[in-house]
């Protein structure tokens, strides 16, 4: 982008909360990108995939933030952030579409699982140039320098060179030591061993948290976990056509007995 | 399933609720093909995706619900049901998961953002064999007829062969007319034109509702929309490795500078 042309418009968005570190990270290193609108989440809504607040209301409430930025507080879920931006606040398509940096992984499965990944998918969806970052480390006050030099390269070359339409990318960041480089990668199979933790309430009722344990029996050199342990950030392109292509002719073979063709 | 093995063990879930018609129909069908639990959200979770509750409690209550049928109703989502069935409730894996039957369509772009082909998803995550079925009728008291016809259908052809591992089907049934077959399809790609209705609450603050309207640039016969469009109920084989392949290549092919590898 030289001095002549305009600068592109970008949408920032998150699912950690408008307030996160990680956003405002990521806002610094796209305010010398372009120009930014900020619409995300008024609290934090980490686990909550696709969801899109049909059956309810949504409020859009406008926040000091960052000189020469943009921003919105939306009661509804990162996808609602997205549509909202595009719909109601900008009245156009963004020149990109970023969101995090996310407190904690996004890699292999939890990228069905996670906001700030959904966001970009939306994006995708909308035929925008987007990208979901994270960074391996949940803490509030998490190092996020090198995220920030991985967002900015990653940033730039989806300016200057797009992406393949339907996809978007899905970026994370390790935390131990200087990274060694990126690493384009496909998504591990992995999955969580899920558990729950009863407890009783002052009432004598009960209820439950959510625990687990993440398992990786997915050894490939090539993906998204060996990736992030071996100190590369990683870079999955992710779609939203969810067919399993290679399955079809099984099931072209089944009987479907009264409904045969 | 002959008289001298043991009924297979089906687990019932869905998005609309437990008490919607939708998830009674689905479990009368189910009754007869094996022991049947049912775990399904206590309230609407209509578009909710693959929201999963990590930052709160889970209540589970049982319900009386159908003669000899174990129902539960979950505060959370429907990804929440399936784990709290596998882990809390069954402790162990059902040899079959089916969802819905949903009042309305999660054909094409549809099911990313539906709760009823979540909780299917995350059965093919838990490598259960896991369908999603729904009727192309949103009202509360839709005629399930022909779609539990197809759900018997399907359900009987997944407990004799099982799935490709690491997916699961999306199923949807027409409303108009005989249903002429079913077709194995591919997900159209289609979206949703969003719009947002602004009106002003009785203390003159401004909220949002989502509207949109579908659209289908997807003209391949061998599509959801095709079949549904020609009187076919439609089966989309799903999975959750969400790796943009093709685009790989591509992104190996960037500049990434202090980066590079």
């Amino acid at each position: 982008m030289d001095g002549n042309t305009a600068k592109p418009l970008i949408l920032v968005t998150n699912d950690d909360g408008i307030f996160a570190k990680g956003i405002r990270s990521l806002t610094e290193v796209m305010r010398e990108l372009g120009d930014v609108y900020v619409v995300a989440p008024d609290k934090p809504q980490s686990g909550m995939g696709h969801a899109v607040t049909i059956n309810g209301i949504l409020r859009l409430q406008e926040v000091d933030y960052m000189e020469g930025v943009k921003a919105f507080a939306c009661s509804g879920t990162p996808v609602d952030c997205v549509k909202l931006a595009i719909y109601q606040i900008m009245h156009r398509k963004p020149d990109l579409l970023v969101s995090g940096i996310n407190h904690g992984a996004n890699s292999s499965i939890n990228v069905i699982y996670s906001g700030t990944m959904s966001a970009a998918v939306e994006g995708a969806v909308e035929n925008i140039p987007s990208a979901g970052f994270s960074l391996l480390d949940f803490r509030a006050d998490a190092d996020f320098s090198a995220a920030k030099r991985v967002a900015r390269t990653i940033a730039t070359n989806i300016l200057e060179k797009g992406l393949t339409e339907g996809s978007c990318l899905n970026v994370n960041i390790p935390v131990s030591g200087p990274i060694k480089g990126i690493k384009v990668c496909r998504q591990a199979k992995a999955f969580w061993a899920d558990a729950f933790e009863k407890r009783t309430d002052p009432s004598g009722k009960p209820y439950f948290w959510l625990t687990g344990e993440f398992k990786n029996l997915d050894k490939g050199e090539d993906t998204d976990e060996w990736a992030l342990a071996n100190g590369y950030a990683s870079v999955v392109p992710v779609h939203y056509d969810l067919t399993a292509h290679h399955a079809i002719a099984t099931l072209n073979s089944w009987n479907y007995g009264e409904f045969e063709i």
